[in-house]
Formats: structure tokens, C-alpha cells, sequence
């Protein structure tokens, strides 16, 4: 797995580059929509290919390993053909919904025991289960076993919690060393760096992890409730720290417009719930800005549900149309919402790419911005 | 709107057809599947078409009337417009719906008084107003307003029934005289024949209903609970007595079996919820039986869906991954199980029609009967 650096823009610190892997190369910056239970929920695969545009997923630890469970996914072998999506795949590494699903979960130094959210049975994740769990996945990139910790978090806890995540880091590349891929494809681990939203421990996390000489680096701990100025803040601090020539994914974020504000600050990965959460509430992420298709304002509205927008649902339904499967808690509307968000996402990092890569991303940036936060 | 008997089958009943609509030609025997709400749930309309093949589509009167309401539909320019799917739509009447879902309802010589099972709200139906918002959703075909009496139903009040039902026709007929198509293509008006399982009954209203020299005629009160024998009874009597040169549409009906043995007794059109209603339990119909893809048994298995399948999804998504689907209760397994059950009803009544036209439908149907029952 190698990543190459396309473009430096000159006005902000956003860059333009390539990630080889074995399942295909990812041009960032990317958007990668989550698949919690090894599917983007409402949405088909082909649908993910060819109206979305993606180019990587997202697969959860957590719920893959609970259900539906190692022994079917192995036996698929992997998770590229159990859920038949061929390009690449990222997994967490289930730390993140044991601290935030599980009903009883207890952190130790060793590792985390928590219950299942489905039938409570216990469960023990180490770093080096969490390296075994995803080799099973099968994972292009296999994310670090970290804590995540939560906003606000008392420095104290913070300081403790991030040496020990540092310390975890070291046994998941140990367990990684020990381990071979299982498909026949490379698998390359990504550390994270925690600190919550302070200076000193950022800096200091961020000066560890690029220590490791990964393939890629992420940024986690942060969209977690933080006002945008610490998101902006950590995110400006770290990837000033991280290894220039090599990718750095900001994990679990975030709105439009925090994607393309952290574009310029040099991140090349983002991932996040929203575009299909949002989707099945009725929020449509448009170029012009936040549609709530639930609104009355929408309901004799017949124009296509984006005439700007890159997918098929764009233009075949009308606003009104989808107003009323969403209101009537149709399943259609929430495939027809969450197509278009992600399709949406997708095709504004690609802009940002492409506008990158010419050398006009910055005025174009802060033009976005603004109608990214309307409320239409 | 004109049908065209093309083949009778010289040993059973079965006959192969087209009717002609102002959207299309449907060739006969057909599945009609039903979009409750202006959508077929967890299904797209290009998938209705080229995945499923589905020619015709219903839509509820209930349903719409109540949600999205007659100013959006009728703004939209009708159903079609609404909801982009171009092929022919049949509305039934609302009677069905207002009988089984209302919390409370007063059938009387009028009309039927009844509250909205959303917001309790009080709406009145009458024979003219179902023939009026019909004709604003803008249905190719309409459905007589009937009272679909109840299983059991003792032979008095199926007598009393029957006679209002009739009353009730020709105040529908009436008002279709009264009024015009509002978006410029043919409407025509199916009455029903009711009667319960009573076979004098059935035979009256067979008669009154034929006498009406409709496009299309239609056997309601069916499927409600009764014994398969009773519905192969009453639709044999009914098929024997309606002319042989018009549609013949059972209503509500049914399991492959039932379909292919109705057919067999003359039977052109049906609609049922039960492909996708069951698909989203888990339950698959295939050619080769039944499945409950629930069922631990399926859980390692990797190989196609429907390997006999004629949709992508039979061929892309494994036995095992759509089974993690539907008991993880996710979208796609929802999706994936209704485009194969529609996709299947539709290949069913194709390989019927086609047997009829080649003579080899009776050998065929005894074979596939046995086979349908299956339970794999």
C-alpha cells in the first residue's frame, strides 16, 4: 500500500494524492461512507459504485464481529465477498461502539470487556484481538484499538488515556507483525492520535504515531461535541506534526463544510454517520445548502430533487415526491436521501480534488462554505 | 383500453392476453405488484421495471387520499408524475382499506363513514367521491367502491352485502359517465363481484357485474381467510359466468401456488402484498420452493440467492449475507428480499403465459404446484 503525493495548494495546506491498495487506488482527498453491519444502510452495492462514486467503505468491528460473526465472514472469505463490494475496505476497531453502544463496559490496561448491546453476553477486546478480528474482516486498513475519549474529558484523563492508547499502538503493530493477511491481499494498520483538545497532549500524541513510520496516519478523539474552533484547532495542530507524505484520516467527520474547512487544513480521509443518519431524517445535503425535505415548503414542489446533483434520484424524483416517502416513513425515501447525501459527499470532495489539483481549491473553499451552511 | 384474448389453453382454463392502455400494453396472466403509498416498499421504480419487469402497479386510495392527499397528487399532474413510473397503475377503491384499518367506520346506504388510521380524523366515502379521487390519483384502471365482506361472513348479511355492492356499482358507472379523465389518458372502471363463499351468491353478482359490459371485471371478498378449496370454488364459478372476451382480475391474491392455480381457472390479473410483506419477514419464494432465510441453515452458505433467479440481486448477494441482513433487520436485506419476490411472482406469470401460448401450461403447472409448496 503506498501513498503518493499529487498536489500541494498554495493557498491553504490541502493536497491532492493517491492511495495504491490491492483492492484499488483511492484518489483523496475521500469521503468513505460508513457500512456499519458490512452494508451502507438502504443502499446497494452497485448503487455505492456507480451513482455515489465511492471509492472505499467503512466496515464496524464491533457490529461485524457481534454479528454476523468471524466464523461467516471468514468462511466467505472476508468480507469483500460476503457483502460483495470488491474496492477497498477500512475498519474501526470497535473500540469506539464498545465505549459508546455497550451497556456495561470495563477499560483496564490489558484491554476492554464490554456486553453486547444485542443479548448482553460478555466480550473481551485486547489490541491484539482487535489486529486478529480485523484480519478475519479482512480490512485493507485496519484501524488502531484505542480509547476515544469524550467531550469534555479532564486533562488528567486525558493525559493517562493517551499513553495508554500509546501503549496499546505498540502491542496492535507487534500483533500486526506476528499476523499475516488471510485473503492474499495487503492489509496496512493506521495509528491514532487521541489527546482530546489539548495542545500539549495533541502534540505529543501526534509526535508518537509518526514515530510508527505507518502507511497512513489518523486523527481521532475528535467530533465528539467540541465546538468547531477545537476541531479546526486539533486537526491545524496535528497534521502540522504528521509526515507530510503520508495520508492522514480525520475520523468521524463531519458536515460539508467541516470536510472541505479540514481539506484545508491537510487532511485527505473523512468518514462519518451523517450524509445517511441525516439522510433518514429527512436532511438533504445540497450545493446550495440544507434541505429539511420534511418541511410544508417542499410539499407542492415538483422540481427534480437536485437539479445540481450527480445521481440518478437527483433527477427522477421531485422534491415533493420524496417529501412524502420520508413523511410517510417510507423505505424508499430514506434509499432515495441517502443515496443522494452520499453521492452528494462524494462528489464535493472529488470537486475539491479536482480544484486542488488546478490550483483554484481556495477561493472555491471559502465560496462553498457559505452556501454549504444555508438552510434552504 | 381493449383486451385481446390470444390463447385459450385447451386443458385447463388458462388463457394468454393483452389489454392496451393509454400506458402500455399488459400481457396477461399478470402479477400486479402494490405500491401502497405511490411506492412499492424498499423498491425503486427503475428496479420495478427492468429488474422485476413488473408491467402494471397498484396504488391504495386510502393511502394516497390520506397521505400525500388529492391537491399534491393532483399537482404533480397524477400518480404517474408523482412517482415517475410511466407503465399503466390501478387504484383500488378505498372500501378494503377502510373496512380493515380504520378505527372506526359506519357503512351505510350513502357511503361509509370513517376515521384516518394517522390522525384519527373523520373523511366520508361514497360510491361517486371513490370514482372522483380515483380519477385524480389518475388510475388507468379504477375499482368499483365495494364492501369486501369479512371471513366468515354469515349468508344474510353476505346477501344484504351483495345487493348494496351492486346499488353501489351503478352509482360508480354513473358517476364515470359524469366525468372525464383529468390528465388526458383513458380510465376505465372494473366492477367486483362479491358474495362471499356462498355459491348462489357468487353466481348473482356474477351475473349483475358481467351485465355491466365492463373493460375489466374483477373478484373481490377472496383471500380474506377462507380454505384454499372455497377460493378455488368461487373463483372457478365466477370465472364461468364473467365474459370470456374480458380481463379477469382476483383480487388480493396470492401464494405462487394459488396464482398458478387460478390461472388455471381463467384468471388474468392479481395483485397481493404477500412477495413483499414476506420478503421483509425473510420469507423467498423461488422455483424450487420456499425459503426462511432466517433459518440457521442458510448461514454458511455462500452460494447465489436464487441461483434460477432472473433479478442482479439472485446473483450478486449470497444466501448467507442476505440472511445477516434481514436478522440484523437492515434496509438492503428488506430490499434485496422483495426485488427477488416480485422479481419471481413476475417470472412465474411470464413462464405461465408463455406455457399457455406453447400448450405445455397444464403439465408444467402440476409439476410447479408441488414444487412451489416447498419448503427448503
Amino acid at each position: 500500500m503506498h501513498f503518493t503525493l499529487q498536489k500541494k495548494d498554495e493557498k491553504t495546506k490541502a493536497r491532492a494524492g493517491e492511495l495504491k491498495t490491492d483492492h484499488g487506488t483511492i484518489q483523496t482527498p475521500i469521503f468513505m461512507p460508513v457500512g456499519t453491519a458490512g452494508t451502507v444502510k438502504g443502499v446497494h452495492q452497485h448503487e455505492l459504485d456507480k451513482e455515489i462514486n465511492a471509492q472505499i467503505i467503512l466496515g464496524n468491528t464491533y457490529h461485524l464481529y457481534l454479528k454476523p460473526g468471524l466464523e461467516v465472514i471468514e468462511g466467505a472469505g472476508g468480507l469483500h465477498k460476503f457483502n460483495g463490494w470488491n474496492k477497498p475496505i477500512l475498519t474501526d476497531s470497535g473500540g469506539y461502539q464498545v465505549y459508546s453502544l455497550s451497556g456495561q463496559r470495563k477499560i483496564k490496561e490489558a484491554g476492554v470487556k464490554f456486553q453486547s448491546h444485542h443479548d448482553g453476553s460478555y466480550h473481551f477486546f485486547t489490541p491484539e484481538r482487535a489486529i486478529d478480528i480485523q484480519r478475519t474482516i479482512g480490512a485493507d486498513i485496519i484501524m488502531a484499538f484505542d480509547e476515544c475519549t469524550p467531550y469534555p474529558c479532564d486533562y488528567a484523563y486525558a493525559k493517562k488515556s493517551m499513553h495508554m492508547t500509546h501503549r496499546w499502538l505498540k502491542r496492535c503493530f507487534d500483533q500486526m507483525d506476528r499476523t499475516a493477511p488471510k485473503y492474499g491481499y495487503e492489509q496496512a494498520l493506521f495509528p491514532i492520535v487521541q489527546g482530546s483538545v489539548y495542545e500539549d497532549l495533541r502534540e505529543r500524541s501526534a509526535e508518537k504515531i509518526a514515530s510508527f513510520d505507518a502507511v497512513g496516519n489518523a486523527i481521532g478523539g475528535l467530533s465528539v461535541g467540541e465546538p468547531d474552533e477545537e476541531l479546526y484547532k486539533a486537526t491545524d495542530l496535528v497534521c502540522g506534526i504528521l509526515p507530510e507524505e503520508k495520508p492522514r484520516y480525520l475520523m468521524g467527520v463531519g458536515t460539508p463544510v467541516n470536510i472541505l474547512e479540514c481539506i484545508a487544513l491537510g487532511v485527505d480521509m473523512f468518514d462519518c454517520v451523517m450524509p445517511t443518519r441525516n439522510a433518514r431524517h429527512g436532511m438533504l445535503f445540497t450545493s446550495e445548502g440544507i434541505i429539511n425535505i420534511k418541511n410544508k415548503k417542499w410539499e407542492m414542489d415538483f422540481s427534480p430533487l437536485d437539479p445540481n446533483g450527480t445521481a440518478t434520484v437527483d433527477q427522477v424524483y421531485s422534491k415533493s415526491y420524496v417529501r412524502h416517502l420520508i413523511r410517510s416513513n417510507e423505505f424508499l425515501g430514506f434509499q432515495i436521501a441517502s443515496i443522494h447525501n452520499l453521492a452528494f459527499y462524494l462528489a464535493l470532495v472529488t470537486e475539491a480534488r479536482t480544484r486542488i489539483l488546478d490550483g483554484t481549491f481556495s477561493e472555491w473553499k471559502d465560496k462553498m462554505v457559505v452556501k454549504l451552511a444555508n438552510r434552504l
